[in-house]
């Protein structure tokens, strides 16, 4: 791990547990850390707060940056930007497997997110120099969206080496997903262990000061906390 | 060309000459035009009132739509956002080979710029229904620049397909290049033929309300309309 000491990485960062587990595989792996957080016009706006408390933890608030990217949330589309859409409740899909689940885009999708991230994070990387970019999708994200798939992180690699000065100079950036094979149970594990601040971290879809516990998003994070056999510090708002 | 009626295309729109010849061929097209500006910290500023200017033009002032990226201003890296690098006049680009100018990568490279640009682009393009997206890269620009050449183009859309909805649902968007094998003097000769507005445009790297005449783009604008037996329709400030 020594060799990525005065090595940078941008870190695309929500607030959310993943991308705050990317941000302790990161620092394991002895980079400089520039988180980078898109205000797209979620409705869940406690992220961005989130994300700055989870930069401030890792000591590097001054390198933290928002890049707004609203334009999605007067088109719709996406029940994570549309007030119009409501979030689905119960939806069942911690319980459907990938193939199930692969057939039905959630309405929680949002156009080519992940696409305008790396590709933004991208251009940020070589402006600063930073050699690899690190992106929290995994196994369970791509249940539904086509964005998190290993082939389009892998394609996305390509256009890397072919879109940059670095790349075109044979040292492309490299997109690093360590979330990519594990379950939410050993996201958590592993950031346990890395002791990664879960009490400043949100994943609620309704994006209130405390989480629903009914959303998809609630439902999983709480089934990977209690098969990992911890207890997930942020308060839930149970109903009934 | 009646098979694009009630079809969408976004423009990528800059307000110089190439993107707006684009507008041109989008809407020869038959396409419902919406025309996409980045406002990327650009020194040339003045981008942005032409590029509204041409959308007026066209008639698709409602639909213009300027997105804000200018977290690359501070970053700096390139001449085009970074006011400490002065912008090269008289380089001879013009007189380069394409496999000279391949060689060295202009200090007006923004990084990863049309990476950026197209990914927001694809978001943008299937939040509101577009199937095509216009870019005004063209041979020329492909001299210098790595996110200018087909095989980019080529891969990003690969990377399109993978990354949206649509495209996994078999209905991929693309990316139309109209301008990618004409030379200046051909751009010009079709745009004057489609009646492109070049009268609103700039090309200036110095961005100014008169261009410069100097720098390698005025030099390539002019000689793209001399040799094109047209003249160009914008004022020019020559020095001696």
């Amino acid at each position: 791990m020594a060799d990525n000491k005065n090595k940078k990485a941008v870190i695309i960062l929500s607030g959310g547990l993943d991308s705050t587990t990317c941000m302790g595989f990161a620092k394991e792996a002895g980079y400089e850390l520039f988180p980078l957080t898109f205000d797209y016009g979620q409705r869940h706006r406690i992220e961005l707060e989130k994300s700055r408390q989870v930069a401030e933890h890792y000591g590097v608030i001054d390198r933290y940056k928002v890049i707004k990217l609203d334009f999605l949330r007067n088109i719709g589309g996406s029940a994570l930007t549309d007030e119009a859409i409501a979030v689905p409740k119960g939806t069942g899909v911690e319980q459907m497997d990938v193939e199930q689940a692969e057939s039905e885009i959630p309405v929680t999708y949002v156009p080519g997110r992940n696409f305008m991230f790396l590709a933004i994070a991208t251009s940020y990387a070589e402006a600063v120099g930073a050699e690899a970019i690190y992106i929290g999708v995994n196994a369970l994200d791509y249940s539904g969206y086509p964005d998190c798939r290993p082939e389009f992180i892998a394609k996305v690699e390509e256009v890397m080496a072919l879109a940059t000065k670095v790349g075109v100079e044979g040292k492309p950036i490299s997109i690093e997903t360590p979330l990519i094979a594990l379950s939410k149970a050993d996201i958590v594990r592993e950031g346990v262990r890395m002791g990664v601040p879960y009490e400043l971290t949100t994943s609620c879809y309704n994006g209130e000061e405390e989480a629903c516990g009914e959303c998809d998003s609630c439902v999983l994070r709480l089934k990977g906390f209690s098969e990992a056999g911890h207890t997930d510090p942020i308060p839930y708002h149970k109903h009934g």
